[in-house]
């Protein structure tokens, strides 16, 4: 793309300066807008080393106030960004409902660099690609306005800059080895940029290349382009999103209704198999903490199914430095004022960890769908983006384990009764359970949809009939050991 | 104290066993008090390598719902936690109200493995002492139960579990260059982890010193001694805590009344001074991003005291990567439950990097103070505590310079005025603000309390006469400069 770019003919100084009053002016109003209609705006900005890219950051945010943005620059990965997947630290940087996040490089400079010099295959790269775009595409679906420039500057002019700053004692270490290894293998990094800026070009977010010759000129062509861009997003705020067919293989399920619940065991074959799997567990778990393998256990059920004891048995079979359980409750403010995925993204386990969710991110298509939390359209598109993100935590090599823990109607209503006569129980059951379970025919529908919808041939549902709840937790603590044999093999 | 310790007598193995069931149950049932009354449980266990601290921690949370607690391990520190002060990965761990942290070892660790590599000089060990002191008293004064316990082990006990690990495959990395290191020097060790023990065993957290031959009887010990404590911690939460003496040296401060406000600056000398020192503080911030100096600035004063236009005016003329403003508004959630220095210590900047508060911990001493959001013995112990915050931060290297921006209340009204009539500004003036003015006389009293007790010779108030915003801006950036001049000498 860079290559085939024409450079825009600078305004007279009269002009730009003209030109300039009014874009700032126009983004110190439109902040507002932004935050009344709480849309939620990332800036990245890409480019050339020395091409400006903080420089023209600075001068921007001048015109905002500060509780409307954050600037992030991307650093090195720390050892904990290391042990998790590529978008991690990206994803957790979206900005919140109303805000800006201004980003000095981001998950373009991460992939191109890394391709460069030869740390990712091209099968690899083709798949950060991929990545980058569900990722985008999940943030303009989500009503996300992503922004994103790049600096350009020849070779010649970077070549200047470099020696200016290389002159200046208090300048020097802003050149770094990166910008001059760029600046010798100029042609090189202009076909990586271009091939990458090519491929990651969408509608919904696509690219804009800026001539950086000079400061005031950026200024203006990335204030001028944004504030645009801004006044379409507002204008376009309730246009509907089109849904994207799921592309992922699915494994066939049964529906609720077609699975027997009359499975038992009993309490002999249950204390020994129990003993028996939780040492083999414990065993596997050191083994995957050595060969770095993170896990994911996600439950999901109907109340008083039998979650809780059942993730009881697994955790006790491990080293509670290896694995963290997250309780997923309604989301607090700070979350539910970003892309309902943040929350989950953030909790991820580290390499060699195992992190369990009870209740997780299909709280979007069965609690917010049912609530009416989300739109139809929301949930609806819920199911491709869920099944991407697990795509996501797969490719990074996570084993994923998603169990339905099913019972019987009656069965909940003697278990709520006992709770509700037990006094240390009482806690366990609130007036929400007895309203949800008013809805028991709304949820089953989702619930039939979710598991049809989201069994993809990596991630599949696995049903814990439930009526017996030690039936369940042998099932469950199987389960769990087969698919980390798998992947430990 | 190990040397002093007696052994204590092990029960038989059936009172062993009932006993446990007894204090497991007891813990259970307690974990739903500490729910009730939001209580927040720290659990710190150290020990010697391989004394079974995981291990029993893994016992015990068998107790409690996952909901209720969070298990942290201390691994070695990252990148991100090497650029923080000492304290900064500890504090940023506390429990929330009514729940649980247990730690596998924590700041004891930390501290007695550096002294002990001659890490730290005896100096820099005294004053580490003395922060851990420090903290482990803010949080038992704000109503925290801490819980600090000593798994002790002999050094034949050692050997022989060192070479049972070793022996196995699945289990030969659980022993770390560490503990073969503790072996080896197990005399020397012993003396560093008696001589922290008696330093740090203070009546609101002393030391248990638990006998960890075998690991039923280690849980009976943690479990009997814990499940103590909670009952102490429930019966005497109402207890008033006593009001600690400010023992840090203070600058003498004039009273608000006391400030002439009729300091101006023409126009003229305002831009050129301004351009100026935006100059000289710029080149600054290149010397102190090198030097990897920290800094904090915060920002207190009255409604439309100018407080946004002053930040501005310093960060316009720093490079954004190295800089951050937090906006502090009334706390979220999660941090409500949390010490209410918490949400400040999470956003520390990096050494190097300045972070800049608009509002701050001050908010405890005068809103909070005013509006009853805390108890009167609560703010009260705020001044020492906040000077102890600020000492902590100012042993670790940072330059601190807190400003207070002030105006009358006749300039209040007009600027308030103003804001109301002109369109875009009407965003910047609330309700709030308004009734925040009727309380004018009792926040000058709360704000004349908190310069004179907090006014320490490490971190003075400054005063920015501010009817002028000009004169107040000029001013701000002449005192950042002097102090960061200060600093990189």
């Amino acid at each position: 793309m860079l290559r085939e770019w024409k450079e825009p003919v600078r305004p007279g100084e009269e002009e730009l300066k003209m030109r300039l009053a009014a874009a700032r002016e126009k983004l110190a109003a439109q902040q507002l807008l932004i935050k009344e209609q709480k849309v939620p705006v990332l800036v990245l900005l890409e480019g050339w080393g020395t091409a400006g890219k903080g420089y023209c950051i600075g001068q921007i945010i001048e015109n905002i106030d500060p509780r409307h943005f954050k600037v992030e620059s991307m650093e090195r990965k720390t050892g904990e960004e290391e042990r998790k997947p590529f978008l991690y630290r990206h994803f957790t940087r979206i900005p919140e409902a109303g805000k800006f996040v201004f980003l000095d490089s981001g998950w373009m400079d991460e992939v191109v660099e890394e391709r460069l010099h030869g740390e990712l295959s091209e099968e690899k790269y083709a798949k950060r690609i991929e990545s980058v775009r569900r990722f985008e595409r999940q943030l303009t679906d989500n009503g996300y306005l992503v922004m994103k420039f790049f600096l350009h500057i020849s070779k010649k002019e970077q070549t200047r800059r470099m020696e200016r700053l290389t002159d200046e004692k208090d300048t020097v270490w802003r050149v770094g080895k990166k910008d001059l290894w760029q600046n010798s293998h100029y042609e090189k990094c202009m076909d990586a940029f271009s091939s990458y800026l090519k491929s990651t070009n969408m509608p919904s977010a696509p690219w804009y290349i800026v001539d950086a010759k000079s400061k005031k000129w950026t200024e203006l062509q990335v204030l001028e382009t944004l504030t645009q861009g801004i006044d379409i997003a507002l204008d376009n705020r309730d246009m509907a999103v089109p849904l994207l067919q799921n592309v992922f293989p699915l494994e066939r399920m049964p529906l609720l209704s077609e699975i027997p619940l009359d499975k038992t065991l009993d309490e002999e074959t249950y204390r020994k198999e129990l003993k028996h799997l939780k040492q083999r567990l414990g065993e596997l778990h050191n083994r995957l903490y050595r060969k770095k393998v993170p896990v994911i256990i996600a439950y999901e059920g109907w109340d008083a199914a039998g979650k809780g004891g059942n993730i009881k048995r697994i955790t006790s079979a491990l080293d509670p430095r290896g694995y963290e359980v997250h309780p997923i409750a309604s989301p607090e403010p700070h979350e539910k004022a970003r892309h309902y995925l943040w929350r989950f993204w953030t909790r991820l386990p580290k390499t060699g960890h195992i992190a369990i969710f009870d209740r997780s991110w299909y709280g979007r298509v069965m609690v917010e769908r049912l609530e009416g939390f989300c739109t139809e359209n929301d949930w609806m598109r819920a199911y491709n983006e869920i099944n991407e993100f697990e795509k996501e935590l797969h490719d990074w090599g996570a084993v994923i384990i998603k169990f339905w823990v099913q019972i019987d109607k009656d069965t909940q209503l003697e278990r709520f009764n006992e709770r509700q006569n037990t006094p240390e129980k009482q806690w366990k059951i609130t007036e929400e359970d007895w309203r949800n379970r008013e809805k028991w025919d709304q949820y089953e529908t989702a619930v039939n949809e979710m598991i049809t919808k989201t069994s993809t041939t990596y991630a599949p549902w696995h049903i814990l009939e439930s009526v017996d709840k030690k039936y369940a937790r042998i099932k469950a603590l199987r389960i769990v050991i087969e698919e980390l044999e798998k992947a430990l093999d």
